[in-house]
């Protein structure tokens, strides 16, 4: 089975090491425009061999694992140079811009639209983590759009490396993640920028930094390649959620300068609701 | 050595049970307004004894680990009462109106102000953990104001139990902690807020919920009794932090607005920053 795997970073890293778990005859073929990742997906044992887009003739699954706004420009070239039974994903965070981009090519039905909902704070080969997709959710967009066999052929592959699947409209993905992800990833990197703008000359502070704030600011370790092109592409969602946040922020604050803290404390308590939606995520994880 | 712990709270109960492993001659008296958590504690061996204020006179130490805003009145009660060679310690998120409170008593001498910086989002007796404090940072204020015999007494404790030690002035602790740990607790409560708020018809959506989003919110877990009076006692320095980080939250929204990718792949890529700072963190802890 020769996979090819287009972007050898956490995302597809992991996703290649998982497939040659599951797949003893796999051949993993890795492209990537950084040479440095495709030496070091073979050291690791990631990639079995080294690839280009030339050869994806002989391609039974090619996965498009780079940001969202290269996705869709290789998602066309690749579209346009497969065989007939070649399933092409892509995996990106954002699922209507590149719907849209291949809406129209003539093998669509080649194609797959997915977003399996897993990562780390990392980036590169070396971020690649075995096992990442296990009791993760995949949402998998305009299934129908799809031919028959290649669904099979991606749900075998999904379900094989633990994914439980959900199938969305790429408006109400997009719209969603940005509640559930996209803002999660602004609130973190806004809280460490505001942080360290505060505390950059005083060093010694960050020893009164706790595991908190080490959860609140992880994501703030994310790649600013990999994220920017997803808020550009969902800038309306993104926009919407982050007025929605600074308004509760806003409030927050109001009540604090008109000292009603029964109020602050009726808020902090009815959000404490979040620990039973998260036992929902961790228990069904 | 007979040391009372006046609430069995994740602090509190946590502190017990590492002094209890540390020093095999304590016993460990317990005084909780909350009768369920006396038995609690009694029966999950994090005290000894369950005892009243009435009992302190015959303490070596005792540990004040409520609520701030009730720990002002506790401390001043426990210090009327004590004997001469008595350590109080009060181990509160804010340091400034616990050290005000105090100021003026007698037995000032007797009392030492810390912040072991180390907790979960949890609360009450079966929160508390053994080793919840080793490789933390704890914060001690005034320590000139505290008689030398005690304060050795408190550093054995703290050194025994794991912790390193800080010292700082009460105002400079509740400004810095404002930054690091308070800011931290309101953007993951506001995050819930939003985020349920939104979603709250479409219970589904938080399938599509991943560990990023698990780890932002993780604080809005917390004890809403805990966490109100300290706003409320920090509330100046709580308020600028938030103007802070509201305003760069909407600068993000400008610049996503004006379409300036560029500016916004250099906030993120300038945040990464934060790296170096949590491994400093995980490091030393």
């Amino acid at each position: 089975m020769n996979v090819f795997i287009i972007g050898l970073g956490l995302i597809g890293g992991s996703l290649a090491l998982d497939i040659q778990n599951e797949f003893e005859n796999a051949c993993i073929h890795g492209i990537d425009t950084n040479e440095n990742h495709i030496d070091e997906a073979l050291e690791l044992g990631i990639i079995h061999k080294k690839a280009t887009l030339n050869d994806i003739g002989n391609a039974e699954i090619v996965i498009i694992a780079v940001p969202v706004d290269v996705s869709l420009q290789v998602a066309i070239e690749v579209l346009n140079i497969i065989t007939e039974n070649t399933l092409v994903l892509d995996v990106g965070s954002t699922k209507e811009d590149i719907c849209k981009a291949i809406a129209n090519h003539p093998n669509r039905r080649n194609f797959l639209a997915t977003h399996p909902i897993a990562g780390t704070e990392f980036s590169g080969p070396k971020a690649a983590l075995k096992n990442l997709y296990r009791g993760k959710t995949n949402i998998i967009c305009e299934v129908e759009k799809t031919a028959f066999k290649l669904q099979e052929k991606a749900l075998e592959i999904f379900l094989k490396i633990g994914m439980r699947i959900r199938y969305m409209d790429p408006k109400s993905h997009d719209k969603h993640i940005a509640y559930v992800s996209h803002l999660s990833h602004i609130s973190s990197f806004m809280l460490g920028k505001t942080v360290i703008e505060k505390e950059k000359n005083e060093r010694d502070i960050f020893d009164m930094a706790g595991s908190g704030f080490a959860s609140t600011v992880r994501l703030a370790k994310s790649s600013p390649a990999m994220w920017t092109p997803i808020f550009k592409q969902n800038k309306t969602n993104v926009i919407e959620t982050l007025e929605e946040y600074i308004n509760n922020l806003q409030q927050f604050k109001d009540l604090m300068m008109q000292d009603n803290f029964k109020e602050i404390y009726k808020e902090m308590e009815n959000t404490n609701h979040i620990k039973q939606i998260l036992n929902g995520i961790l228990l069904e994880a």
